[in-house]
């Protein structure tokens, strides 16, 4: 049934919206977009929207798929739409008494705010200006909005720049004595209008087009081409958005917010985006266009001063607020005009929101009946619980913190960073390791990238709803906005704020959450949890089915992780615990020795350090288990490779410098991720396991005598024979046999054997290895490296044209999405086939990949049994794993 | 019925060999060893065999199951057939008047020269010592043997070192006044059998066995030891020989060969094992004992002088030569004694053969209708074909190459190196870089690992059987044996050869199949072949159904490879074309170029050269296929990396040597086998593909204009997804047109497009990827270093490790034999879903393995249509094919 209405739209290629039909209602976005799907329902419903039409997204395909031309029969079909316009408001398209006024606007199925164009007014010409003078009975207004679409249309559909009009109008402005826009008279916009005709002319050749049907076609075709101009394909990049089909174009009959002070325009949220609390929010402004409030330049009104303009437009707002919540039953993003004291709803779609708002809101909804538990669990992107469980300031170091001006709290979080003042500059140095705010006077879609990568947004113009604001709360970036205080000479690379001033390389604090500016490098701490995040971990346990670990190499990491509802530790990895001041001599002088003799007595210096290492998170996780990968890096890393250094090596240990430059050169390689590492380490020098699950079973032994439950589980890493882990197996049974022995030990320790699946063929012969496992943990860092053959310490230099729609080569960044299509295969494989010989195989996941959403979901898929990922990772890893429960259920 | 009988073998320990039974014929080498399987089938065949009894491998294998402890009741079965031999002899154990006397040897079901112990004369003691004298009326032979009981049991099976045995003789010669062993009296021998009882004594702590019954057991023990020992470990390691149970035991009744001059000991073969040719070839010595040969101590005599000697006995050995090769239907390398003028066959086994012996003895014997054309096409070991293929010395060369002296031609080939003197020092040298031959008085086992590196071997004592030759005949190795004339200073790290001083910095070549030594570097030639290589080669052809590709990247090379009977060439690198002196300047310029128009106009000077690159090969390979795989090494590996270097690449391009070092530390990779190369280069640089297929198709166009078929398959390497395949494949078809568009050209060229699957991704993807791809050419190199996780130039620091018995994590080095267990399982899937989504793939593999003998078995079985390897490696390919076939046959 649904195939079919959807077989039948794919022919049709526009739906009409109005007062007694509604033709594209229940479409859905796919094929009206958003906007479009929004107008009909909104009109479905009820609420008070001008009327117009939708063409398909289907047909902007169609424009691309027959080299940039609109198909054919389109156009006929836009003059009967446009017939059944004139007829429901009574106006006639050019007409010279009551013109039909319309507007252009794009509409994907994914909403991409200032990316794509917008053409108002259209329909006004000579003729139709007259007309519409005559109609509102204001020829100030009239010519006001045909200079509007002079330079609307020359801009944007025809490619006239910008400037050129600008300049004109501040001409005009000068001739007429007039300080702004407003107080041009009527008679410099009469002028205005005909010098932005001649501008038009001179520009594109042709003369401004007198026929609205004309003005029509190619306003809509414009909307098409905007679809792949540059920055319209770099945000679609950045938000990862792939697989539309096109934008759709809405033609809907004008209303104006600038017809005088009973008049104007808004936008806002059903909820606040930011707190989530319950209440509407907004800003709006008295006598303007829409667009106004967008672009930041004038700064608009709250809406909580709204009633004392318009009490009845406010109570008016508020059942819209409660009919759409109703109906859509989520936070909504709209946008409004009053035209003459009558409302009017343009736009509404679901409204984006900080991490901490999305869980305030699915609790509220809940508790208000809007929703279930389950569609609140699903409702909340957990990747944007980061915004919650990020470090915010140190109470204290904010007290003593010099705050420097306060702008609009935009996006919430903490942000510490020297200043870029470019987009440029600020991926240049953070690719070159610096932590940067990106500092702008407002910013555009043209500056994504270096938002992209800043820590931080600083802007001193716009609001709330502007550019900066909207794209930071989207990325969950800390955004201050509108800090008119701060004067930017990006030339000079310097800020002054109130007398002081601040140069590319002094660093600032920014605090989203409250739009306070302070200098130098103000301390954060760890956000404490409770209420409804609280709520939202309960649903979340109560629904996954995957357990979650974390990754940590410290007592303080398995607390912390714990305290995040951790149940055990992934990936605890031991060569961190030999970079310490005291642990890299004897380890250096391991590494050094040329003996088996020699190399035990410098790793029986390890050993104490080892143990203690342990004791400390078995304490910690005191019941819970916890995976410990033997040593992994090459041991090169653990030598210094620069002369100075290795003297001092040298002299440390009592060797010839020579010696240690040596062994340098020798443990040089060329490629060391595909090196002598992981158990090839103790395939060669057996000795360092030894030492290693000596001290495992050594911290042990001293836990259970100190009634301390514990719980290791030893992982060899690196396998790719299943022959090199019957070989480390059998060393480790051994050596544990013999540490409890020697320690006069009788119990049972239950200490696990297990290794990584990280190696392709370690994942092609599971069944093999699994005979000598008995667990999994797949290591998906390294197994995406030799499945894709990309070294992740090389891979910026092609990745990013890996990324580009042009190329479309990949979705996604394989190193935080896991790769279904490729790697996803050995994890199946190697799950599917480690059971066969094992059915009660313990399998889990323990690379980056472990927190990040989608993977989470593929690994419930598959079947893991649990998923390990960073401490602050652990919330969003239980919430997406109830998400991939719920989502995944057997009907 | 083979099953059942084997079931009841298992369970038998001991299988007697004599005039009346014959218990293990037909049994095989698995259960009796090679060794005790012959014994038993010539016994059966009715040559006169000294009868004994053979202990099975199972009881070795038992042996070290339950702790080196001979399993129970095997001793009350050894006493069964002592008595059995007895009867059959008339003769007892341990008798004063007729003793019998029994050898002791190992044998496993491969046979390894030299590494395991031997033990003769068992049975003697201080009686029945006495009743040997009694019964061949000769004291002074009694008390020789029973001194070299002594001796041999002492060292071998209780390990007293046998230099204190000699220096207790040499005492006893000057004492006696004795030249040489032979001119000790008896008295001599009789106190020197006290003496060495002394030292047995002294050295063991218990006095020597006087219970024959006991000096067996002790024996049959230390054959079973033997097996473990680090030298036959070794052993089994370099000849990659695996999954054998143990090595059986064969007691055998002794015949004596030093019983006067009527006795005598020999070996031989029944055809000539270096040049094949159909004559009884070998050598003996009268009055001496059968080690005697082998060890090359005494120099032994040809056996075309025995007619001299014996024409009777050299008839019967004529009269065996028949019986054996009928029986055998194949070359057998065998061992006799006479004793006083009567012939006894001690051991027969397939003979090792050079190649080219085994391509003559393969041709007559089907001449001869002992075997077909199958038989013999599957009995040529591929890979030895090299022998025939490898280059010997130029003719002209040699013809004023001094030759310093001449040893005896013990393995053919040629060998250019300088002098290592020991085998450790071979090794190392071979790994720092160097060429070095091998030079010893005379190998051991011990230097097994110095032999298998050197490129030659050279020994001054030592005849065509001593241990030097066999191994090095074996492994195709060249080898000088006896060179006599040479005095070696192992110390003083030189020889002296006529007069003339070498050291171990100079260089000397060895010509295997002439024995010459000569001075300094004599020039190698291309062999050329005919005659029954011919013959092989047409057999191979007409049973393989795998075409045979070649890897050349020049006009030569592809010539060659033609003569050899490529197909078509499966991989041209081209980045080897960008090397040359003339082409690296361009080269450089456009990886140091900054905007795309400064790489095209670089690239647009490298593209004349490509273009005839191209056309010399196309030239060459005359309406054969040539895969031309596009650029795939990083571009750094383009760029010197020291100063020097650097500066003076900076001027010849005329930009400053920082902007050259720069480029460089910008190209730096950590990984650069999974770094910026391959199809990732066109993917960033489009222009670099666009000027290869540019150059591709205009010497496409350039060959068809001059009537010389061209057939380019263009491969796109390192694809690890379906989009960057279709991304490039496009880009490609496009500048096909172009370029024949600008040509004026208007037929259809045919050139295919397609892809290397060397990342696993790939293969596991292949469904996807072959949607664009004509063709797949597996790049095992990669595809093994990726789907391992070993980096090809870093793994010798541990795969040694790997390699080892003891650890048994790899059989074979991957890079050299296809990994089946894992690799294979990518290259099959590859096969597989690429077909199932494109039936007329080709699909072709052109790594290492492409040359390896046991890969191209599994490239036959996955279904390949081609291999493709080096040039002078296509020959054992299309033997190799053709096995393959004839192996894998339906029935």
């Amino acid at each position: 049934m649904a195939k079919a209405k959807a077989a039948t739209a794919a022919t049709r290629m526009i739906y009409y919206f109005g007062k007694d039909l509604t033709e594209g209602r229940g479409l859905g976005k796919d094929l009206l977009g958003g906007k479009g799907a929004n107008l009909a329902e909104m009109t479905g419903i009820g609420l008070p929207v001008p009327p117009g039409f939708t063409i398909t997204t289907g047909v902007c395909a169609q424009y691309y798929q027959s080299g940039r031309r609109l198909p054919d029969g389109m156009m006929d079909a836009v003059q009967k739409n446009v017939r059944m316009l004139e007829k429901e408001l009574d106006k006639v398209f050019g007409d010279d008494r009551h013109p039909l006024l319309v507007s252009v606007r794009s509409g994907a199925a994914v909403s991409m705010p200032g990316m794509m164009n917008t053409i108002l007014n259209l329909g006004l010409t000579d003729t139709s200006v007259v007309g519409l003078a005559n109609a509102t009975s204001n020829e100030r207004f009239a010519y006001d909005a045909y200079r509007r679409l002079i330079n609307m249309f020359g801009d944007v559909v025809m490619g006239v720049d910008h400037q050129v009009f600008e300049a004109c109008f501040s001409r005009i402005k000068r001739s007429c004595n007039a300080a702004s826009d407003t107080d041009v008279p009527t008679e410099g916009l009469r002028k205005l209008c005909e010098e932005y005709k001649e501008i038009y002319r001179k520009h594109t050749g042709e003369p401004f087009p007198q026929d609205p049907m004309r003005q029509l076609e190619l306003a809509i075709e414009a909307v098409f081409r905007s679809w792949n101009t540059e920055r319209a394909v770099k945000y679609r990049e950045v938000e990862g958005i792939r697989g539309l089909l096109g934008t759709a174009v809405n033609v809907q009959s004008m209303v104006f917010g600038n017809m005088g002070d009973d008049s104007g325009t808004g936008v806002g949220f059903t909820r606040n985006p930011t707190t989530g609390e319950n209440k509407f929010y907004g800003e709006f402004l008295v006598n303007a266009q829409g667009e106004d409030v967008v672009a930041g330049i004038r700064t608009p009104t709250s809406v909580d001063e709204m009633p004392k303009w318009n009490r009845s437009i406010y109570r008016q707002l508020l059942e819209v607020k409660t009919t759409l919540e109703n109906h859509y039953r989520d936070m909504q993003d709209i946008e409004y005009t009053i035209e003459r004291g009558k409302l009017y709803m343009l736009q509404t779609r679901t409204g984006k929101r900080t991490g901490m708002a999305a869980v305030k809101i699915a609790c509220d909804m809940v508790r208000e009946g809007l929703i279930d538990e389950e569609k609140a669990t699903l409702r909340i992107p957990a990747g944007d619980l980061t915004q919650l469980l990020l470090p915010g300031f140190d109470p204290e170091a904010k007290k003593t913190a010099e705050v420097l001006t306060k702008g609009l709290a935009a996006s919430p979080g903490s942000a510490v960073g020297k200043l870029a003042f470019t987009a440029a500059e600020a991926v240049h140095r953070t690719q070159a390791g610096e932590k940067v705010l990106l500092v702008r006077r407002e910013t555009s879609p043209e500056d994504i990238d270096g938002m992209h990568c800043a820590t931080g947004i600083l802007t001193s113009t716009g609001g709330r709803t502007s550019h900066a604001a909207v794209v930071a709360v989207g990325w969950g970036r800390c955004c201050v906005a509108g800090a008119g205080e701060i004067i930017i000479d990006e030339k000079a690379r310097k800020i002054r704020v109130n007398g002081k001033v601040f140069t590319h390389n002094d660093t600032l604090s920014l605090d989203g959450s409250t739009g306070e500016v302070m200098a130098g490098e103000v301390a954060t701490t760890t956000p404490k949890l409770s209420g409804d995040f609280a709520k939202v971990m309960k649903w979340a346990d109560k629904y996954r089915t995957l357990n979650i670990r974390t990754n940590a190499d410290t007592p303080q990491d398995a607390q912390r992780a714990r305290d995040f509802g951790a149940e055990g530790i992934g990936l605890c990895r031991t060569e961190h615990m030999f970079f310490e001041e005291d642990r890299i001599t004897p380890m250096r002088e391991m590494i050094l020795a040329e003996t088996r003799e020699a190399r035990e007595a410098a790793l029986a210096k390890l050993l104490p350090f080892q143990r203690e290492d342990f004791i400390g998170i078995f304490t910690a996780m005191k019941g819970l288990p916890v995976t410990i990968r033997l040593l992994d890096p090459p041991l090169h890393e653990f030598l210094p490779h620069d002369a100075k250094s290795q003297a001092e090596v040298a002299q440390v240990l009592g060797v010839k410098p020579s010696k240690v430059k040596e062994r340098v050169t020798q443990l040089h390689e060329a490629n060391p991720m595909l090196g002598h590492r992981g158990c090839r380490l103790s395939v060669t020098y057996p000795e360092i396991l030894v030492m290693q699950v000596t001290a495992i079973v050594q911290a042990t032994i001293a836990c259970k005598r100190k009634k301390i439950d514990a719980h290791p589980e030893i992982m060899i890493p690196l396998i790719g024979t299943a022959a090199e882990l019957r070989l480390l197996r059998d060393l480790t049974e051994k050596t544990i046999a013999q540490v409890k022995q020697a320690e006069g030990y009788t119990g049972d320790l239950h200490i696990l054997i297990g290794t990584m699946i990280e190696i392709p063929r370690a994942a092609l012969t599971a069944d093999d290895v699994a005979q000598y496992a008995d667990f999994f943990s797949f290591g998906t860092n390294d197994l995406t490296q030799m499945t894709f053959g990309y070294s992740r310490d090389d891979v910026n230099s092609f990745l990013p044209d890996y990324l580009k729609e042009e190329s479309q080569i990949l979705h996604a960044d394989p190193f935080q999405t896991l790769d279904t299509g490729g790697v996803g295969q050995l994890v199946e494989m190697g799950v599917e086939r480690g059971r066969k010989t094992r059915s009660d195989l313990k399998v889990g996941i323990c690379g980056e990949h472990g927190g990040d959403p989608a993977s989470i979901n593929f690994c419930h898929k598959v079947g893991l049994n649990y998923v390990s990922c960073s401490p602050f990772r652990v919330p969003i890893a239980r919430l997406a794993a109830a998400q991939a429960a719920l989502r995944n259920r057997k009907p």
